[in-house]
């Protein structure tokens, strides 16, 4: 299938399974409205299945990684090694991803799409475009071939794992360069400063910012990425792991699964997917705010805001198994609790009349 | 034990613990600080047990349920009967709290502090003190001895908690008329107005949202409860739910467990438990930002700010079951990541000295 095949085929969210859902949490005791965005929630996730009680049983956040040409302007505060170091810890249980999701059984799927250097292991998915995108402060990043390809990649891992029997999935990245990256989109996208957009990553000196935000500038001049065509944008400004979540994100609408949002990497491949196709925006969670700032214009101008106020900043993936137990919570609350019309009172004393 | 004796017994945070984890903290595979407020809560837990590598394995929350006297001014929206309903109701599995316990493995203690009803269940600890409390409108909710008693009850609950080898606890409610109580509590702790203190609770109507506050600013002005007197404060406007919940957080920081706050009558036993005892704020762990415009106060004025934006109003504890899980996800990254230490780089392939 080609990437127009694949919007054309993204059906909007089950209008009839959101009423029912919409119904069912105005009936439940307790008063009305007052578990807030976990019913806003639980109507969305019915939107997307077509089926109110639809348990989110098996859980996998696809983590992108690749490294990125641009490394070589010195925009990053740590060796270029530490792509290839993380892509191999994942599976170990070291990293803050791979910690955090025990706490919601999750899976990772850790797909190598560009790291620079050679991995042979069966705890990553060889998807290997090259190693890395060429130096976007001098030339395009890829070729439109290679965006293309990439976002296949992402869609097929989707695929897979609905094959496995998966029904919801997180987006994780990890990539040296990726918030200089991620930080040009945002600014193609949303028409923001590079002040607004670009931080200080994994921790720049107060002089390398200066100079990565110099940078951005200079490569956002000469490419003049235009919002209108974001394969475009992605072959002059993006990066192989982006271009893979922008598939990902695709994929997820496609196949009906929620798709929850990460960090700033993951939120600019979030608009990219959106403005590809803004149904897809109903097929996104978000999860944690951000501290990179970019990630509030992302955010934003996916009219959505965060559930967790966490100041993270780490990437990975590292804010979707929270958010995977939220979708667990809101599912529950759904089809849990009892309804007003199944309790009743009799001389003050409560029958459940579901559970006699 | 008395009152007294119990807080001059609450020992301080132990820095050195604190110390060992913040060292640690800033060891591990990340870039300093990138799990934000995830790391302050692992210093901050290891400064509770004084030991960072404790695991909070058997999680409980505390759900004192107690009538108040004051229903009877027409403050609330539901019938009374309600609370008794509820109280029998969550051991059923069917509330909101019930349900979202699931997610985290939590117990729930559900106490009879006071509910206008005949309970007789092995589902709920029977420590009734009478059927609510005395109409504050018209005189005290209480008198002094009952709110000690109430008090100790609190205290006692987490006793159990830690033989039975619990260490984690959350703060839950359940009874009518507790946000016309809350909110006079606060106004008597902060000097907060009665437009600021005072919400629609389980869902007025603008006509009784006005009586709401008249009730509230006539009762104010008459017992005028003196915040050097948190006692008396309880004595004159609180409930038995409040007192009982101000005990749970004495029994916490007393047995050195993290304890969750909920949302507004949560909060406004915790600044009750704060003003007896400073030292107990550094025991209590924030939770959701609840929707009614009283908790944004106390939680300001306890110096805090919540994890989560749910937009959720319910109280039961239902804020608490995914703080747990907040606090098992600091534990872990702190003891489970690896440090840059047991890490090193051989030839551009990552060797893992702690997992050869």
């Amino acid at each position: 299938m080609d990437i127009e095949e694949i919007i054309t085929k993204i059906q909007p969210l089950d209008l009839n399974a959101q009423n029912l859902a919409r119904t069912r949490q105005d009936s439940l005791i307790k008063p009305l409205g007052s578990l807030g965005r976990l019913e806003e929630l639980s109507v969305q996730l019915a939107g997307i299945t077509g089926d109110m009680t639809r348990r989110f049983i098996k859980k996998a956040i696809v983590i992108m990684c690749a490294d990125n040409g641009v490394y070589e302007e010195g925009v990053s505060a740590a060796p270029q090694s530490f792509t290839l170091m993380q892509t191999l810890n994942f599976q170990k249980g070291i990293t803050g991803v791979s910690v955090l999701s025990k706490l919601s059984n999750s899976k990772m799927v850790v797909v190598d799409i560009g790291v620079n250097g050679n991995i042979v292991s069966e705890n990553v998915v060889n998807k290997k475009i090259r190693k890395g995108t060429n130096n976007l402060a001098k030339e395009p990043a890829m070729t439109r071939d290679e965006v293309i390809q990439a976002i296949i990649i992402g869609f097929e891992e989707v695929q897979k794992l609905q094959l496995m029997g998966f029904s919801v999935v997180g987006t994780g990245e990890m990539g040296l360069g990726n918030t200089t990256t991620s930080s040009l989109i945002l600014m193609a996208l949303t028409d923001c400063s590079v002040d607004d957009a670009v931080g200080k990553g994994a921790g720049l000196s107060d002089e390398d910012f200066v100079h990565k935000k110099e940078i951005v500038q200079k490569a956002f001049d000469y490419h003049k990425p235009d919002k209108n065509d974001p394969i475009g944008v992605l072959e002059k400004v993006g990066g192989f792991d982006i271009a893979g979540l922008v598939g990902v994100y695709l994929g997820a609408a496609y196949f009906r699964f929620p798709v929850v949002i990460d960090g700033v990497i993951s939120a600019s491949a979030a608009l990219l997917a959106f403005q590809l196709c803004p149904k897809i925006r109903d097929f996104m969670i978000p999860s944690h705010g951000s501290r990179e700032p970019g990630y509030n214009i992302a955010i934003q101008k996916l009219g959505m805001k965060p559930y967790f106020d966490l100041e993270m900043r780490l990437g990975e993936g590292s804010g979707c198994p929270f958010t995977f137990l939220l979708i667990d919570a809101a599912q529950m609350i759904l089809n849990q609790m009892a309804t007003f019309d199944n309790t009743a009172m009799d001389n003050n004393k409560l029958i459940d009349i579901r559970k006699p």
